[in-house]
């Protein structure tokens, strides 16, 4: 396993143990964190933490179904499972320094949707 | 550059110039397309060529953000923008064989939503 998919599976890893302080020592002092479809963004190793501890209360897990890494950076496919029984998919991009701390994270959290009309013969259903 | 964000470059340079041929030259001819999203499945070089030929008409453009690429995968973040001027973030996730052909193909799409004001106190926007 190449390093970047070492770091990112620690990283969902101590989030998975609400392991923050492993959580943090992941990350460089001066990580920024970007989520597009809201415009959120969060600098720096202990406010990102604390937006991760205290943001996201209750009880969720999460599930790797991909990591991706190679040249400093990293990406991640997680399923996160909530203890309604809802499950969603959540898509995460990954930049690592020179001493493998991750300096730059930008995550996505999409939807279902419904097939439209138009391209229904064009594909199955699973 | 990795093989890996080669080929993944080389199918959205394909996709963006409308080259089916090329498009069609960098997918294993057994490839399976998925979008969790929808449930939407496509087997198949020719049946895929044809989904991406005939299911999304109009004028779009890809503007590659972020290819990460190691150990015969890929991953993407792109924005695709439409005519009317709504720009749209891609995900995409790909397996890539000893051929360097494609075997698999995953993406989500997802759309903007509001910030929960639950922890609007911990991030800032932008």
């Amino acid at each position: 396993m190449s390093v970047e998919v070492n770091v990112v599976s620690a990283y969902w890893g101590a989030a998975e143990e609400r392991d923050w302080d492993a959580y943090g020592a992941l990350l460089a002092e001066d990580v920024v964190y970007e989520a597009p479809q809201s415009r959120e963004r969060v600098r720096g190793r202990s406010a990102y933490v604390r937006f991760n501890r205290e943001g996201f209360p209750g009880e969720w897990h999460v599930q790797i179904i991909k990591i991706v890494g190679g040249d400093r950076s990293g990406a991640s496919w997680i399923s996160l499972s909530y203890a309604d029984g809802t499950v969603q998919p959540g898509l995460s991009f990954f930049e690592i320094d020179e001493r493998d701390m991750i300096t730059r994270i930008t995550d996505f959290w999409p939807e279902t949707y419904e097939l439209p009309a138009s391209r229904a013969h064009l594909v199955e259903r699973y």
